[in-house]
């Protein structure tokens, strides 16, 4: 189907409108990044800041502002606020105003905020912005990737043997779980060049996006903000982006594979064989 | 022993070298770090880079026309070039002109050069800089350790299900050995809040000095090159390295845990009751 004028026009507004509401969350981000920071503790492992809070706050109202019919998805967000967890057909914005909140809380610099559009439940837009290293990733459907306003493509590597892969240990801890979770790093380290855990999904994803990693997979991370924006902008940037046994990606299923097209079905065919944790999201209906 | 006023301005004069000379180098390989790569195989996973080669050679030249007498141990540097394989009394600049050549070639931004002096045995100046990031860490026996020039310290979490580790999946791919790195990495994280892997032994090192992560372990890394200076970087900000096991730091054993005060004995106690694989190294006699 061709994009009518129209409709492109709105997609350059849907995405003006995002790049601007993260790039002033990312102010907030990058400035609080310096400070002593007030943590407080959401279960065992899970931390949220006050920045997390103001940077949702703001996005929020940035979107509400130019889209007051839109809906949207959210991990702090309640339903008084608009807030939905369920995916419809109706345009919905998926947003992790504070993306990587453990390396925020450490100081490690992989933070980002990440927004997403869906419409129809297709994502048509996506940034990820890491104020701290400033570089904004994004993508709109069907016009490919970008970093910095550059356009960026996935890695050539074909071979897993030359191929770098992202992960991330997630936050159960029990022993089966942790068991799962090794079970596959092992078995993915045994046949690639080497493993990096950087601490953010929507990250991670756009490594793969820019060619920095070759593969990424996580499995359990915390809901569809983390990885909608990232998916984008790895398909736009010419990747694969699957459940991570191979089938198709489900944006709720809170479970990604993304590669560059020559790694994704050796990658897939690796996890498939490796068991879940018992409380780890299955396969897509 | 107090320093003589002499003395102290030798060290200072060692750190001084030792700082042009990894921003020189730095230089080197930010700007390389944007190009396209000549990439060599050395073995199956290792890879030289051409910069890496230019930086030995920079940083090689720097040093010995300020210390001619002294020694040198590097990855890649020759007997014929004043290198050796053995740690003497003898004042002993320990070099990686590029740790993290993996990272280099995927344009991951953790690089670094990592320049040490040992002289009886012990590790008397520390500098390890990043030159994509543009952090230069540091230290200098007795004198605390430096991020930019500012004093850094430890992080003060004293509980392991506060902590964030640092670790690396190292470059062997045989089955038993990827069972013991995998085995001591998820035996850790079944008791500390998150795990990251960044892919550079001297940057894991300093990101404990200046308390963005709590704790590092590695076995089986390259050689001494890799460890002394971020070794020093820790001590001199407060923090403890000793053996993986928990027994006395050896320079030349390639195993290294590094961590604040407090955690020390629990990280190390841990680590104790996992296996080793067939290869990697026995703690240090």
């Amino acid at each position: 189907m061709a994009a009518t004028p129209a409709a492109d026009a709105q997609l350059d507004n849907y995405e003006r409108v995002a790049v601007l509401a993260a790039k002033d969350a990312g102010a907030v981000i990058d400035a609080a990044f310096r400070k002593e920071k007030n943590i407080e503790h959401k279960g065992a492992m899970d931390l949220v800041t006050e920045t997390d809070k103001e940077c949702e706050a703001l996005i929020l109202q940035a979107l509400q502002d130019a889209f007051p019919t839109h809906r949207f998805i959210g991990e702090e967000g309640s339903a008084a606020q608009g807030f939905t967890s369920e995916l419809t057909d109706e345009p919905t914005w998926l947003v992790d105003p504070l993306d990587g909140t453990t390396n925020f809380v450490h100081r490690f610099p992989f933070v980002c905020v990440s927004i997403a559009l869906a419409i129809n439940k297709k994502v048509v837009v996506g940034v990820v912005y890491n104020p701290v290293m400033r570089e904004l990733f994004t993508a709109v459907a069907g016009r490919g990737a970008r970093l910095n306003g550059a356009p960026i493509c996935v890695s050539r590597a074909a071979e897993l043997g030359a191929a770098l892969l992202v992960t991330e240990v997630g936050v159960a801890r029990d022993d089966e779980t942790i068991g799962a979770i090794f079970g596959r790093m092992g078995a993915l380290t045994k046949q690639m060049r080497a493993v990096r855990a950087l601490g953010s999904c929507a990250l991670d994803l756009c490594s793969v996006a820019c060619g920095r990693a070759d593969a990424m997979f996580e499995v359990g991370f915390g809901g569809p903000w983390d990885c909608a924006a990232g998916a984008l902008v790895v398909l736009e940037a010419g990747g694969r982006v699957t459940d991570v046994a191979g089938g198709p990606f489900g944006l709720m299923a809170r479970r990604v594979l993304a590669t560059n097209v020559h790694l994704a079905d050796a990658v897939a065919a690796v996890l498939r064989e490796q068991p879940l944790g018992p409380r780890e999201p299955q396969p897509p209906a």
